[in-house]
């Protein structure tokens, strides 16, 4: 038992008594007789950010990061609050300002509000985001259907390309840089779609940990498994042409988390209305494979249907 | 300006887009329409909590830290969410029993439930603890008039004697110690009151950083002043032991904060009622002074109407 299961052990017996946590396996608390829907993350300097070089963007990540979070069950965010802990230097008169002006941008672009928050004196840097919004009812996890297509919006990999460029693992020229770090701190969280996913998916999880990762927490308490098609996982043009120039694998890049894309699954019957929304709002979502029933182990198929076999495992649970 | 005016000036701003957010300038969120308050806090070690040797008086600490904003609203508190960050030391499997032992306690005492949360690892431990609770109205600041009794509720300043025993800066007998220790973990939240409240206070604060400079609080955007008695201010039969057997004067404990007493303004003729209701529960509530026009200052007078000069002027701000 890890140290993250030990604690998931120890809160879960508290929740128990209110249904509305969910039994703290969503992405989101919701009380449906208040119509409320509440996610809280803490992010790290050094853990979920490298470092806050660039207040501006760390900023515009965290909100995104938190929203995402009711944004994949279908709920629009509608106030956040932010608690700060960090040093002078951390929270000076100039950071303060880009940190604002970050704040103002995406509250104009999501329609979001300041709630309230926190301001405490640490040495180390860390931000708490509770994103709230209202709503009748939500897309939960757990609820897919044998058979169930499997979808995801956007892109996958970019983000993670991105981590890379900054850490200096990989170089690119210029363009190809700003483009993969922008994706990194800016992720194109798929706001259009909120409204529209309740009308086709049975059951939805933002992209945060990683795709495999996150596949296999949408389903965790489910007697199912996955099979998805490597070929048909979507990748940005930008991606391919650095994959192909660099010679490196497809498969290492599009499952190391931080993409912030819609995970779904649907009834084969709605194939028709996905497209027609996909097509009406002009934002990519894409067939990556189907749901199955868990006599089948969850798998991942190359060209002519060869079962990958993954190196990095710490990112597959369940295999 | 110091920081925390400009942070107060930066996020301000962000605000003003969204009524509920009360300006920044209150204990709570709160959003009619949809009935909701919110209220958000960070607590960190060496600051909030001396360390995390006590872990379950720590976490006891910090969620009637938090509830007791709602409290002072009016407001019962129906969820909270804690989001925790630490190392293996902080999160180990013997603290995780008594945070979860702790947290189980006070959900029966104060009849409220887990919603959520998050574990982030750090080398520097603290909580963010999000309360929610539901009401058509809450108690708001600065809605006090002119010859408004001030009352406060329960006793003062037991909770600092009980911080300055642990920071060995005082040595009482082991009685006395277990009972202050007690008092600065545990402090008495007027659970009780809060749905009497609103039939009685015009406006409303809880105790956290010290009598007056909470009272400034409570008044702040108002042009008013407030007349204190020095010799009302209600302390326990322990408290007025310690400080006759010690020599101390009563000033300097009874406005260091961490009491999360109510404090609260109510017109005369509320007298009555405020009387009933305290027998009725069974709970101390104190008339301790008046709010003035602010044509005269706000000042705390001793016996014979005699004004007391402060020698720590850093706790009463507007003097």
């Amino acid at each position: 038992m890890n140290e993250f299961e030990l604690i998931k052990n120890y809160f879960q017996k508290l929740s128990k008594k209110s249904p509305s946590s969910l039994n703290l396996n969503d992405d989101v608390f919701f009380d449906k007789k208040n119509k409320l829907v509440v996610s809280i993350d803490t992010y790290t300097e050094g853990n979920h950010f490298i470092d806050f070089k660039k207040p501006d963007l760390v900023i515009k990540k965290i909100i995104r990061s938190s929203i995402s979070d009711l944004i994949c069950k279908g709920v629009k965010p509608k106030y956040y609050f932010i608690s700060g802990s960090g040093n002078k230097k951390s929270f000076s008169k100039y950071n303060l300002l880009k940190i604002s002006k970050s704040l103002n941008e995406e509250q104009k672009k999501y329609k979001i509000f300041l709630g309230g928050g926190d301001t405490v004196f640490s040495n180390k840097l860390s931000f708490t985001i509770t994103s709230i919004g209202f709503a009748n009812g939500i897309i939960y996890r757990n609820k897919a259907n044998v058979n169930d297509d499997i979808y995801v919006s956007g892109n996958l990999g970019d983000s993670y390309f991105g981590l890379l460029i900054l850490k200096n693992e990989i170089k690119v020229n210029n363009l190809l840089r700003k483009y993969f770090i922008n994706q990194y701190f800016m992720p194109n969280v798929q706001f259009k779609l909120t409204d529209k996913l309740k009308k086709f998916s049975n059951t939805a999880i933002d992209i945060s940990d990683g795709l495999f990762t996150d596949l296999d927490k949408m389903i965790n308490m489910q007697k199912l498994s996955y099979k998805i098609d490597l070929k048909k996982i979507p990748i940005s043009n930008n991606l391919k042409k650095v994959l192909n120039l660099k010679k490196k694998s497809k498969i290492n890049y599009i499952s190391r988390g931080d993409d912030y894309q819609i995970l779904f699954s649907a009834s084969k019957s709605k194939r028709g209305i996905i497209n027609r929304i996909s097509s009406n709002l002009g934002l990519k979502i894409t067939k990556i494979g189907i749901i199955q029933k868990n006599i089948e182990k969850s798998i991942i198929v190359d060209h002519n249907n060869v079962v990958i076999k993954l190196k990095n495992k710490g990112y597959f649970h369940n295999f």
